[in-house]
């Protein structure tokens, strides 16, 4: 399995459109066994999200998807920045979902 | 929701043997949608956690539970220090299981 947990800032009063955006794209994903987005609580602008994939392949690919495509589009100019991201090594747990 | 990620490191040599304690630990925790562990691939001694409970009490009454008190006690030993802990509010996502 491939992971990623990352940390992005929004252009401020922009994190619920982005949050949208995200969770209108991720819908469908091939080989996404888990895709979680969630605020942070200690900064209004700041969106963390966690990914599980059955392999690095297919999250590459999911780029590529139309819908994330979109998503990317439409989130992209309401981001300001990428302030972390973290590859991780997946090996278990609860709500990998297919 | 309430979630929680975070980075331990183990005492070297001893990862797998917390993963799996962990692991065994987590299963069937009321109020828990996702509990994901993950190696870190930068680092042989680091293990990730990443954590979606329908609400911060369910994840509290979770450390009084006998499994969960089981595997803390079988991994405590063998953990060398907590590096990371943030506290987040998922939102929504893939992989979120009852």
């Amino acid at each position: 399995m491939y992971g990623l947990i990352g940390k992005m800032i929004a252009v401020p009063g922009q994190r619920d459109a982005v949050i949208d955006a995200i969770l209108e794209g991720i819908k469908g994903m091939p080989g996404c066994l888990s895709y979680i987005v969630a605020k942070d609580p200690s900064n209004a602008d700041a969106i963390w999200f966690t990914e599980v994939w059955d392999s690095k392949a297919s999250h590459d690919a999911s780029l590529s998807l139309p819908a994330v495509r979109a998503a990317i589009t439409k989130a992209r100019p309401l981001i300001a920045k990428f302030e972390t991201s973290i590859e991780t090594t997946p090996v278990g747990g609860h709500g990998l979902g297919g």
